[in-house]
C-alpha cells in the first residue's frame, strides 16, 4: 500500500478511534499484549533477518538496540498491559460553564485524530507508539527506520491481529511500507491527514522534521542540560548531583553536559569535582573541557568553540566559571536547548531567581537533571520529551496526545 | 530602530515581563489606561492623518474601522482596566507531585516569552494585543497594517509612557517601524527571538503566516461554520438558530455559511427557511445557494463548485440536503475550517453522535454558532480564535498566552 493510501485509511479510521469506550480500548490492549507474545517466533525470525542484514553496517551498540529476545518481547507486552491500566485521557471535562443566558458549555478532552511517528532503529518504539496512540483515541501511522523494518512489520502484524480479534478496524495501527526519505517527507507534509507528528531519534532526524514539517510537529528530545553550582552550594550535594547527572546514563537527553560554577566557590570546588569525576573513577573517567577561568584552577582539556553548545551524550563535561547566578542564567538562556537545568544552592532566594528566570521545561533545585521523565512526573508513560513551549512541554504522556473541544448545549439560544 | 533590534530588545525584556508581580502589572495597566486617555489629542491627530491618507484607497467600511473618536479611545482605556481586573494567568500551580523518593514537583504556568502579532488596519488591536501580552507576562512586538501606522504609533507611545511612569522598561511593548512585507516575514522567521506569533486579520494574512512561519504560529479565525437541521429538529428552533447564525453579524468568523438539512425534513423545512431568510426580510435578504436536491424543493441560486468551501462573510448561505447525520458529519469533516458547527435536533442520541464525531473547536446543540467568543466561554477576554488543535483551540485568552514548566525541589536527590 502507498503511504498516501495508508494516511487516507488512518484519517477515515480516526473517528472510530475517538469514540471507542475505555473498556473497549483496555480490553483490546490486553488482547494485543497476548497476540504480541503469541507472535514471538515470527517477531524473532524477522528480527534475526534485520540483525543479519545490519551486520557490518551498524555498530555493535546499534545492533544491541535493534536485537530482540523472548524477554524483550515479553517486556513489550507488559508495557502494553501497563498502558491498559492507565486512566483514559479522552472525554475528561476540563471545565464546565453555565451562562446566565442558558448555555451549558463543556470543555472536553478529545483525541488529536491521526498521530504519525517517525523514529529510528529500536523496534520496541513500534509497540510503544502504537499503544499510546490507541489508548489516547488516535489512529496512528508509524514510520520506523529501515534497519528495523522487518521487526516493526512483524510487531505491527501482531498488534493488528489483536485489533482484528476484537472486531476493530486494523487501520487504527499502520506501518508505512516505504522506508525511503520520501515517505518521511510525505508524513511531514500530509496537511489534512496527519494531526500530530512526533519525531523520535537523533538530533538530525528531529531537526529535519521541525524544519520541513507543514503538519503540527512536536520538537523533542535534544538536551544540553546545565548544572549551576552556586557560591552557597553544599559541595557534597553538588558533587553527588553532578556525578549522577553526568555519569549515571550519559547517552540520554536528561544527562548534564555543562557545569557552571560560581567564582567564589570555584577554587575550592573544582579540585573536588576533578577528583570525583576523573581521578577517582577507574571506569569511564569524565573528560573535563574547561573555560579559561576553570583552566586556571584545575587541569583538563581547553574547551573549544562548540563545547558549550554540544550534546556530548558521552563522558565529557564542559565547565565554566561564572560571576554570579545572573551570568549563569544568561549563559543557560543563550546555550540551552530548553530541556532540563539544575541549581545547587542552600540559598532559597537565589534558587527562586534561578527557577523563575531559566526558560526550560524542567528546572531543578539541589536535584539531578536525570529525573525528567514521564514516569517520575506522574504521566504513567512517555511518548517523548517536548523541548518546545506550545501545546506540551517536558515529558509527554497520554494527555499530551489529546487536544480539547467545546461542546455547547442550550434550548435554542441565539445572540 | 530595525525590526531585528526591536526583537532583540523584546527578548532581553522578556525575563522582566515574566517576573512582574500581579500588583505591578495591574497598577501599570491602570496607569496605561490613564496615559492612553491623556494622549487622546495626539492619537486623534495621528488617526486623522491615517484616515486622510487612506481616502480613495480604502472602502468606506474600512475607513470606518480605521477611524478613531474620543469615545473609541475611552472604550480602549476601559478595555485595559477590564484586563487589569482579570486573574493573573502566570504562576498558577497546575499540578503538584511529591514522589516517594523525595522530589517535590510543581507544574507551573509561565509566560511564552516574546509574543508577536501581525494584524491589519484596526488600530484598537494595538492596545488589545499589547495589554493582553503584558498581563500574561510576555514582551510583545506589534506589526500593524500600514494604513493605521500613525495611529498605532501614537497608541504605542501612550502605552509606553504609562510603562515609563511606572518605572518599567518600555521594550515590553514595541511597534515595528517598517510596515513592508519584509518586516512581516522577519517576524515569521525570527527563531529564538519570537516565542509565539499570532496573526489576526483576513484569510490571506493568516495563510501567509501559517505557511511561512518557522516560529510557533497559531492559526486563527477563518470560519466556515455549519448548521445541520436533523430530521427530528424543532423547525422553529432551527429557523431561529439559522437566522441568528447567518444574519446577526455576517462579517464575523462565527457566522454560519452552510446549512445542511436532513432529507426527511427538507420538503417541509426548506420553504420555511426561504420565507424566513429571504421573503420576509426587506433589509438584507439572504441569497440561498442550493445543491440540486435543495433546488428541487425551493427556488434559489444553483450552488457553484466553491460554494461549500467559501467563507462568504455576507448575506449568502449555501444549502445542501443530506441523507442523515452521518452524511452531515462527513460533509463537515471534509469542508469545515474547524471553527464552530451546530446541530438542531430533539434527539439526544443523534446530538451525541454529532458532538463526538465533529472535529471542530466548538460544537453546538440547538444553539447559534455565534457564541464562540472568549467572553462567553469564560476567558474574560480574547486575543483570537484558534482553529488548530495544538496548544490552544477555540477562543484564546490570557491563559492561552502562557505555557508551563516543571520546577523540582529535593535535598540532593539523584537517580
Amino acid at each position: 500500500m502507498t503511504t498516501h493510501e495508508i494516511l487516507v485509511r488512518a484519517k477515515a479510521a480516526s473517528p472510530l478511534a475517538a469514540t471507542l469506550t475505555t473498556d473497549q480500548k483496555n480490553h483490546a490492549l490486553c488482547v494485543m499484549a497476548d497476540t504480541l507474545v503469541a507472535h514471538t517466533a515470527d517477531i524473532l525470525a524477522a528480527n534475526a533477518a534485520d540483525v543479519e542484514a545490519a551486520r557490518g553496517t551498524l555498530s555493535e551498540v546499534m545492533i544491541d538496540r535493534l536485537a530482540l529476545t523472548e524477554q524483550r518481547i515479553a517486556d513489550m507486552a507488559d508495557g502494553i498491559r501497563q498502558v491498559a491500566a492507565l486512566p483514559d485521557p479522552v472525554g475528561r471535562v476540563l471545565e464546565h460553564i453555565d451562562t446566565e443566558t442558558g448555555l451549558h458549555i463543556d470543555k472536553v478532552s478529545v483525541p488529536m485524530g491521526v498521530t504519525a511517528m517517525i523514529y529510528e532503529s529500536r523496534p520496541n518504539v513500534t509497540s510503544d507508539a502504537a499503544v499510546l496512540a490507541f489508548k489516547s483515541g488516535n489512529a496512528c501511522v508509524l514510520r520506523g527506520g529501515k534497519e528495523a523494518f522487518r521487526s516493526s512489520q512483524a510487531i505491527t502484524t501482531a498488534l493488528r491481529a489483536g485489533l482484528r480479534e476484537c472486531g476493530l478496524c486494523e487501520d487504527l495501527i499502520q506501518l508505512v511500507q516505504d522506508t525511503s526519505r520520501a515517505s518521511a517527507t510525505e508524513l511531514m507534509t500530509a496537511v489534512g491527514l496527519v494531526d500530530l507528528l512526533i519525531p523520535r531519534g537523533g538530533a538530525g532526524l528531529i531537526r529535519a522534521c521541525v524544519e520541513n514539517a507543514t503538519v503540527n510537529c512536536i520538537e523533542t528530545g535534544t538536551g544540553i542540560c546545565h548544572v549551576y553550582v552556586d557560591a552557597e552550594a553544599d559541595p557534597d550535594k553538588a558533587l553527588k548531583v553532578i556525578e549522577n547527572a553526568k555519569t549515571s546514563r550519559p547517552s540520554v537527553c536528561n544527562a548534564a553536559e555543562v557545569c557552571l560554577v560560581h567564582k567564589a566557590i570555584a577554587p575550592s570546588f573544582l579540585p573536588k569535582l576533578k577528583e570525583r569525576l576523573c581521578d577517582n573513577r577507574t571506569v569511564s573517567p569524565v573528560e573535563l573541557r574547561l573555560d579559561p577561568r576553570a583552566a586556571a584552577i584545575i587541569d583538563g582539556t581547553a574547551a573549544g568553540e562548540r563545547d558549550f553548545d554540544t550534546e556530548f551524550l558521552d563522558y565529557i563535561l564542559a565547565v565554566k566559571v561564572v560571576d554570579d547566578v545572573n551570568e549563569a542564567i544568561a549563559h543557560i538562556r543563550a546555550h540551552s536547548t530548553g530541556h532540563s537545568e539544575a541549581i545547587v544552592t542552600e540559598n532559597t532566594a537565589i534558587s527562586s531567581v534561578f527557577t523563575a528566570a531559566v526558560d526550560s521545561a524542567a528546572v531543578y533545585v539541589n536535584t539531578s537533571t536525570r529525573f525528567t521523565d514521564g514516569g517520575v512526573f506522574g504521566l504513567g508513560c512517555e511518548i517523548g520529551i517536548s523541548t518546545q513551549k506550545l501545546h506540551a512541554r517536558g515529558p509527554m504522556g497520554l494527555r499530551e496526545l489529546n487536544t480539547y473541544k467545546y461542546i455547547i448545549h442550550s434550548d435554542g439560544c441565539v445572540r
